[in-house]
This record gives C-alpha cells, sequence and structure tokens, in this order.
C-alpha cells in the first residue's frame, strides 16, 4: 500500500550556513543506533555506500552514541574502505561524560565543556572513526559550567590543527547559540523537532536561526517513532491526518513528515534513525515535493490540537 | 454621573518611531467591527468626519475584519466623500486567510506571508478602501512558515511602487519584530494589552519597542468590554480601584485606562472599538492628565492581583 | 566538627566587567539586617574592621533597608571612624518606595525609577552613609514604568557630579540589562541565586551576562538559610549530598555552596548576610578551593531533583 519512491531518487545538497561554509546533504544519516544494527563491517560498508548513493552523505555522530561505541564500529567500515571517507561529511558531537564501563573514571553523569575534554574528545572522535579530520563538531548539550571564550579557543586550536572543519551546537537555546556564535562561527544548531515536539517553532530557536542565515539539524523528525506508534488521542488523530494528505498526494507517510519539517524557513536539515536504506530513501523522498500551506497548516492544527488565532 | 469631557477636546499626534517617520494619531480609530454599526455611507462619513475633527485620524483596518467586508464599507465613504482621505491615516494588516463564503478557496484557516500573498492582499486592500495609497500595513500575526527576508522584499517592493509607506507587525513577539526590523524598518508592532491582559509590559514586547524607540499600537485596552462586565473577582476588584481614582480624578472610567496605558514609557497607542463618537472622546480625554505613580501602582495591583515586590 | 579555617584567609578582589572599571571584593558584605544586629557604634566599626581584615572590603546596602535605617547606622560608623571609607566600596540601591512611619507619604508600596527620585535617594544616601560618594549605585527592581533614556541621565549626572562612580541593577531580567546598559555602562545586575533557586543558570541572566564580560552579584546565596533548615524532601536531600562533600574535602558546609555558586563563568560575587565575622570567613574560605566536576553537578542534580539530559 506504501506508493513506491522515484527510481532516480537523489538527495540535494545544502549550505548550512546562507553565505557558504559546510555543505551537507538535505538528509543527514544518524548513526546513533548504529551498534543496535548487529551489521558486519561488510554490512556496514554496504549500507555507507548504499546512503552515499542516494546523495545522503553526511553521517551523524557522537563520543557517545552506543555506550562510546558506534565511532569505532563506523570507523572499522572506513578503515577497510579508506575510498569512502572523502566522498563523506562526518559530524561528531563532545560535551557529555556518560557513566559507562568504558569510562569507568565517571562518577556521575555530567557535562566537561572545559577546552581541555573538546580537544581530547575530539581526538579520540578521530581514532576511534579512523579518519583524520570531522566535518563539524557539536557541543552535545548546553552546560552551565561552558565558558563560551573557552569553548571558542578550543575550536579554534582544533580548526588551526586542521582536526575539525566547522563548529556547532546541539540542543542550545538561541541565546546561547548567539553568545557562541559571536566568538566563532558556528555552521548548525542541532535540536529536537517533529509533528510531536513542535517548540524550537514557537520559542526563539527556529526564528533566531533564520535571522542568522543558519540552517538547524533536526534529531527525532519522526519522534523517535511515536508519529507511528503514540496512543495517545493526539497522535492518533495527527497519524490520521498526516496519512490522509499523504495518500492524497501519493507518497509516504514518513516523506510527508520530512517535507513539512524541512519546509520551514529556517530550511532544517533532518537526521534520519535507521539502519534500513529503504528508510531512508523515504526520509529523501521528502525533498522532492511541498505542501500546500492549507496542508501544511492542517498538520499544525493536528499537531497542536487547536486552530490558529 | 459621567464627568463631562473638556469641549475643546483634541488629540495629540504621535511619532510611532522616537526619530520621525510615520506620524499617527495619539487615539486611533479601530474599524473592527465597523459592519456591526449597521451605518449607512452618509453616517459612515459623518462618524469619520467627527473623528478627524476630534484629531483621531488614524483609522484602523484588516483584509479580514467584518468577513472581509469592513474595508469595503469604509470604502464606500472615502469614494463619496473623496476630500477625507488626505485628512487621515490608513492602516491596514495582511497575513491569514479565513474560512470565508468571500473566499471559498480557503479550506482551513491559516497564514500565508508569501511575498505574493502580501502583495495582493494589499492591493486588494487598496481598491476595497477606494485609495491609492496605506499609510502603514501590518502583518496580522506571526507565521511559522514566514521568512523574513521575503517579507522585507514585499515591503520594499509595495513602497518602491507607493502603494504603501510605512511597515509593521501585530502580534509579534519581540524576536519577531526585530529580526524583521533588521531587514527593513518597521513602525509599530500592534498588540493586546489592557489591565486584564498585562503580559506586554512583563515578557519583552514592551521594553523591546522602547529600547529600539518604537511605539506599540493597542488592541483591546479595554479588555473587548470585560473590564467593564465580568463578573470574575479580581475584575470586579480591578473595577472598583479603577472607579475609586477615576472619581477621585472626576474623569470617566475609560479615560483613565487609556491614561494608565499611554503613562507606560514605550509610549503606546490605544484603539478604540466603538463606533459612538462619545467613546472615542472618551478615549482622547484619556490623553489630558497624567496618573500619580501612586495610582498607577494601585492599578497595576489591582490588576496583578499582588503588590510589586 | 566544623573544619577550622585556614588562618591567613584573604580574600581576593574581582572587576566586576573583565576589562576592567570597578573592583569589589570578591565576598560582599550584606548590610540588609544589619538593623536586626542591635550593634552599638563601637561594634559597628569593630564589625567593619574584621571584614575589611579579611579582605571583604565590599559593602552592599540599599536606601530601605532596615525600615529606611541602615544606611544610617552603618554612616555612623563612618562618621565616628573617617578613615574606614577610603578603604572599602559601598554599594547602594534606589528605586523602590515603601509604606513606612520614615516616608509617610507613601500610599502604597512602588516603584520610582525617574531622574528626581534616582538623584534625590542618592543624596540621601551620601547623607545617611556620612560619604561623598558610592561606589556603586543599583536601580533595585525593573520597573513596569521605567525608562531607559531616563534612568540613563540621572546616571550620567550622577556620576558627572562625582556622588556615584559606577552604576548596575538589580533582579533585572538579560534584557532589560542589555537595554539599559546599550545606554549607560552598566557593572553588575545583583540577582538572587542559590543552590535552591537556579533559575538565572537556566534563564538567560548568567549567560547573557557572561557574553558581556559582566559580573552578577549574588543575593541570598544561602537561601536565606533555607538550605540549613528547610524540611522539604528535595532540600533536606540536597543538605546530605553537599554535607558529604564538604566532609570529604575537609571545608565547611557553607564554603562549598559559596565555592559552587563562584565556580560558574559569569564569575558571580556572593553577598553575605550576617553580622558575625565567623559567618563571613566561611564565606571567604570558599574563594580557596575549587569543586570537581563531578561534585559540582552532584550538587546540582541534587538541587534539580533530576540528572542532566
Amino acid at each position: 500500500m506504501t506508493p513506491a519512491l522515484p527510481r532516480d531518487l537523489s538527495c540535494p545538497r545544502i549550505a548550512t550556513r546562507k553565505n557558504g561554509g559546510l555543505e551537507l546533504s538535505r538528509i543527514v544519516a544518524g548513526m546513533w543506533r548504529m551498534a543496535d544494527w548487529d551489521m558486519t563491517v561488510e554490512q556496514r560498508i554496504a549500507f555507507i555506500e548504499q546512503c552515499i548513493a542516494l546523495g545522503v552523505t553526511s553521517f551523524d555522530h557522537a563520543d557517545i552514541y552506543g555506550n562510546y561505541g558506534v565511532e569505532g564500529l563506523f570507523g572499522e567500515a572506513l578503515r577497510a574502505s579508506p575510498s569512502l571517507r572523502d566522498r563523506m561529511q562526518l559530524i561528531s558531537k563532545c560535551g557529555i561524560k556518560l557513566l559507562s564501563n568504558k569510562r569507568p573514571q565517571h562518577t556521575i553523569q555530567h557535562y566537561d565543556t572545559s577546552a581541555a575534554h573538546i580537544i581530547a574528545s575530539a581526538e579520540e572522535s578521530l581514532r576511534q572513526l579512523h579518519t583524520d579530520r570531522l566535518d563539524l563538531l557539536l557541543i552535545h548539550r548546553p552546560d552551565p559550567l561552558m565558558d563560551f571564550d573557552e569553548i571558542a579557543d578550543a575550536f579554534s586550536r582544533l580548526k588551526q590543527d586542521g582536526k575539525v572543519l566547522h563548529f556547532g551546537v546541539s540542543n542550545f537555546s538561541r541565546h546561547q547559540f548567539e553568545a557562541l556564535n559571536r566568538r566563532i562561527e558556528l555552521s548548525t544548531n542541532q535540536v529536537e523537532f517533529s509533528p510531536l515536539h513542535v517548540a524550537p517553532m514557537f520559542d526563539e530557536t527556529f526564528d533566531g536561526l533564520q535571522d542568522k542565515g543558519v540552517a538547524p539539524m533536526i534529531w527525532s523528525p519522526l519522534a523517535g517513532g511515536r508519529l507511528f506508534t503514540s496512543n495517545d488521542a493526539n497522535a492518533e488523530n495527527l497519524r490520521l491526518v498526516i496519512k490522509d494528505i499523504a495518500d492524497r498526494l501519493h507518497q509516504p507517510f514518513a516523506s510527508v513528515v520530512f517535507a513539512w519539517i524541512m519546509q520551514l524557513p529556517s530550511r532544517p536539515i533532518p537526521l534520519t534513525g535507521s539502519g534500513r536504506i529503504e528508510a531512508i530513501s523515504v526520509a529523501v523522498a521528502g525533498t522532492t515535493f511541498q505542501l500546500s500551506r492549507a496542508d501544511w497548516f492542517t498538520i499544525l492544527r493536528a499537531a497542536r490540537g487547536h486552530e490558529v488565532a
């Protein structure tokens, strides 16, 4: 019953800053759950090749994903197939210290945005990913102890050493983004957004990024699957509304969600979370059409449970 | 029992931007409900003449008022009495698409801030109002899909063509106002405010406008009549407090409310909502006196139900 | 059981603006409750001498403290021992009008940030404190009627006349601080903060001040004693957590709280509230050590009742 995807599907590219700088694929492949996919090295290489063939050339990591394990799994693929590296953009994050058997010295889950930790974490990401550079490094969470000057200084040193080419943040409020962006050019703010989590559209996050010409990256664009499974009355109604529009447009359900997100003027760059190339293709299909304003607001109304004023 | 108004009542004028630009009357006549006033063309002309004689020369419209009908009613008066136009300032708004028998193509109430819609809506306002220019055009509501650059571009084209002289917004938060104001000079942000709705005084709205030297316009300064009628205990107490002050000052109740609002350092410009010239005179009378700080805070305390800290 | 303090305890100094300007002691002696201390003039002089000997040279006042009485008590000491003045920094505040037998003309508690009141209040503070200058004058609370230009103008005149050397605000939100700071250089924003009141760390207050390089002053760093006495389950757990860390570090409980606060990158300057030199010494001891990030976040987790994300 799911509509067939176009055969020649090809993900476009996007400059994260309107006036140049880092270019990513319009859909970014999130590696968050890679440790759960139970892939052999060969399967990982094949999956990465399929993503790249689809135009999805940007891969999103964090030091902590998969209990500090995902970067290493991905790096094994890059080591086994070195030509992949120059055909992709690698994104990672730092700044959270997890309780983990891999980090026995951590006695409590906390943040560390000291220059020493940022640089050590980025260097460890390079080792794990088996590469000499990250295309983009993000501070994972705003840290009450973060010193804007110190972070900017750490970023500058990583850039000078050629270890990281671009910088950004994740889960920052607008004013935190701007305080750091005044000290060093930031390429994105990666935040949670979906029809079930619309806050960044109404607080200052998206408006602030649009104002600066900086594209947000979006994690959990499908609300971690809750869009498909939640029994909440509001979510169930939202599901019916999206399904109606998808059926009328002959598009897959998730493609409509990705299109709805990407239609925002801040130019959001959604992440996928799946290890199935079909799921990633459905996201890419969301780049091939636009919703009418009436359809777009029909989804917003269902998402919020009320009309606009 | 209502105190007599001064015979020589004359509404002063105000520059919406401290350093020049658009000049409005200190009290603006809101036409929102004109369709309910059941006036003949002659009565409309007479009412407009009375307003102007009182110094209330600015008239507030929106494309959607009266089910897309008010501008046309007002325009009939301007057509029948063409000399009125040059003695007044015309304000209108765009950006909301209502469900309406006049707009059968609208399938859901939504916003449209595309350049095409802004320009088409402004041009339709000119036709309806039977004029060649608007003095001020506002975006009616902040739109999640608004592209600041595109709106600024549409405004610039309308200005270049002489169709609209000044621009602004309505119901925008401070950061949205500033994002657009960075792209094109805005003359106002028209927001809801009254002793029963004091939010703009405590969020960043009024402080932000004062900071930029831009005067807000105020809709529903009398809380849509609830100041007179609400049975809510807080509103009833507020009514008694305002009445005591009004009696002591020998001023009409509503004049005290208008004076209380206009005393704010952001220089708010209140709208009236009535078709009775007496009601508009009472608003104008609020420009003739100031409250003591003690009286001003007595009303604030009653409005909030607690003392300042 | 309380650990002994170092014998050579000496409070360091801090520039409230990163690039110079006003210098205060890292711990400021709050005089808020001085009227309750029942000290003779000789005792007041002795207490002030002890503070200065400890390096605590900055004394925080407000016109209204002790029912408009504290400045006068402190001024008696300065008159009796004139050499004290040049060895200290005097801070005061204005802008609140209290109901008081000392101010029979006040009919309601309210704010007054008119230039006339600011200047008159500062001049009265000089008379009461028996001095010719204040080192720092703060607007006590944000006033809905405050006119940023008028306040800046009043400050400029006080500075020109040599009556006040530096200016700041208290209890201002970030955007209010910045609006006034754009008109005249502000040296601080004195706000409430403690492990039981962490709001300024998560709203824009501290981030905004860090961004500008301006140090906040902190009132009620021990939550007005509730850190020691509250029976609230969350506060009781927080107390245990702080006590564990204090015991392990061989530091007094309150020293750990002061250290926890001062570790923030905005460089907060805490006030004391006690008339006992021992209590002030414990605050100063908080300048002699740093918490590990793990300990710092352990206190934050207990303060909020949940882990960081």
